[in-house]
């Protein structure tokens, strides 16, 4: 099942704040997802997510077929139960994982040949093999199987992948049948407008209740991934759920609101946790740095959250250096709440008739780099 | 400052229930305190850590003085703020790690040479500089510097060791000038009972609040263990507490208790969960196994603790095969929180009077291994 109100629109953008209820959730938008690909956000546990109030989460269909096995997870009583998650749950299809991690694909238009990024072994996934895994998994939300051309591509290519993803998804949708669990359209093109409508249309045309922006933040240039999202999202129903993939620094975040998005995920909090840096209102700030030895101040002087109200910069420093998993943990907590606290903002904004100034006063403090 | 009451004793054995109250804490003996050499008990917050219902953590003034720096945690406040523990602490002196961990030691009756461990740079510690390093760090009990002696060793080096552990403790007493914080001798004396009754006889002349059993788990078989530690407590002053430093196996708790320890310390718990094992009533069990791979029951069906109300040992198999941090977070606070049962057992049969039963009960279902 699937519902989705637009609750306020804003009159400068085409940002929009909504509702959105699945099967095991209701959540404002527009919303971050943090990503569990392997059915755990990374150090998190489900409480620490409630806490920082996620209300759904990415699992990868790729990954969890691969291990531990789509039928164990089936066997446990679904994702929710195997990973003890009460809220949403959004698997990806694992599309962009294939293309991406695999090795030695074939690919024609029944489906991909590929080698497990893990083991080795050999495995063939078609649109209705995708579909069955994801139904074991037992998300609110599955995404199509689609190709996800890579950055830099020619024209024929991504066309080539655009034309793929569009039969897919029609062979998705046929195979799809699950009442509780819902299956959204993935439009691809690359950075051509040409290409991008077309997808548009095609998946369009399938009628699927929402539909995701694939094949960004892929390594084009920002200015590129804005200038194709905006003409991507405008040629999209108004009155269906959009969702960026893989997006979620916090100023695409801020651009990809305004461009009308409800609806983003990204490894970015989570992975910057593992590389020592931390969000904050000025800026990301690199907490393993000699800088910070002995700063007592908190990694953010205006976040509220747990690490914020307990433990000083020059703590966190010290659990880098000395490789204490504490220091992954209170950094993914951390990054994860700076997102959920910019999108409860940002919602507030809209609720408000706000967002330019919200928008503006952003990127006055923020320096993005 | 330091009390220490006792409350009960057991009639069969050395057993005893007791209560000690430092600057920041008050707890029930026998008592388990998890060690956080790094000032973090890996993996886990000091909120997980009251909910196991820790009340008193471990430190390591060796580890602290080389990585941040003692200064450093006292510009912080001290160990309490630096690192957002409310209750108590107990620092080691770092005598162990010197003669384990560091490099190209030289050492005489003044101090040690070493170099450290993490980036090879030359130290030299005395009694005196490690008072002051305890002081700086703040913890509720410090610990005397001492020679440990390692296992087998001769008689003549063992005797050695006792010789200096005693006269570093008189110039620790000497230099120790704090009161909040309360300062414990270690008895050494390796596995020879004349010895350990020699090291007693010195440490407890200079009147100690408390006494510290060390140079024991450092790799001598558990009859040895056991005998040592018989010969040692019989020795000790009943009215003070007792600490049996890097015991913690369950079977060696139960042990150590009849045998009239008051305090245990061990980094085992955290150990085990980084290699993928959990404790049980049973024993046990390395859930990283592929038995474990579709055993949708808790870790143990007898524990009530977060883990085991929430997870399945498929899931954490999975955390662990798929290298996901989760994995350690889960097993770290399931193996603390089955040591902080099993002693509040002990304590509760030894309040009853109970004390041999549940000793009996306990190996009748314990498979240690």
């Amino acid at each position: 099942m699937l519902k989705f109100e637009l609750l306020q629109e804003d009159k400068t953008s085409a940002a929009r704040l909504g509702r959105l209820t699945t099967a095991h959730t209701t959540v404002d938008t527009p919303i971050f997802m943090p990503v569990g690909t392997q059915a755990t956000v990374k150090t998190l546990t489900p409480e620490d997510l409630y806490e920082i109030g996620a209300g759904i989460i990415l699992a990868n269909a790729y990954h969890l077929y691969l291990r531990p096995g789509c039928e164990l997870i089936q066997q446990a009583g679904g994702l929710h139960r195997f990973m003890n998650w009460k809220k949403g749950i959004l698997t990806d299809s694992g599309g962009f994982q294939v293309f991406s991690l695999s090795k030695l694909r074939d690919i024609n238009d029944d489906g991909v040949w590929f080698h497990s990024h893990i083991d080795g072994s050999r495995h063939f996934l078609t649109p209705e093999k995708v579909m069955e895994i994801e139904a074991k998994l037992g998300a609110d939300i599955a995404m199509c199987f689609d190709e996800c051309a890579p950055y830099p591509c020619t024209y024929e290519e991504a066309e080539k992948a655009v034309k793929r993803t569009s039969l897919w998804a029609g062979r998705c949708k046929k195979a799809h049948n699950n009442d509780k669990q819902v299956l959204f359209g993935i439009i691809q093109g690359s950075v051509y407008p040409e290409l991008r409508e077309r997808s548009v249309g095609e998946l369009t045309a399938l009628d699927f209740p929402g539909y995701a922006i694939g094949g960004l933040s892929v390594g084009e240039p920002k200015e590129m991934l804005y200038a194709t999202l905006e003409v991507t999202t405008r040629m999209l129903p108004r009155e269906k759920p959009r969702y960026l993939m893989g997006v979620g620094a916090p100023e695409d975040l801020l651009e990809g609101v305004r461009l009308g998005v409800d609806m983003f995920d990204c490894v970015l909090p989570t992975r910057l946790a593992r590389h020592g840096t931390a969000y904050t209102a000025e800026g990301k700030i690199t907490v393993r740095n000699a800088l910070y030895a002995a700063d007592f101040s908190p990694l953010d002087a205006r976040c509220s959250c747990y690490v914020c109200q307990n433990y000083s910069r020059a703590y966190i420093r010290h659990l880098i250096k000395a490789e204490e998993i504490l220091a992954q943990r209170l950094l993914s907590y951390h990054n994860l709440y700076f997102l959920f606290q910019l999108m409860a903002g940002i919602r507030a904004a809209l609720a408000k008739g706000e967002f330019p100034s919200f928008y503006r006063e952003f990127f006055h403090n923020y320096i993005s780099a």
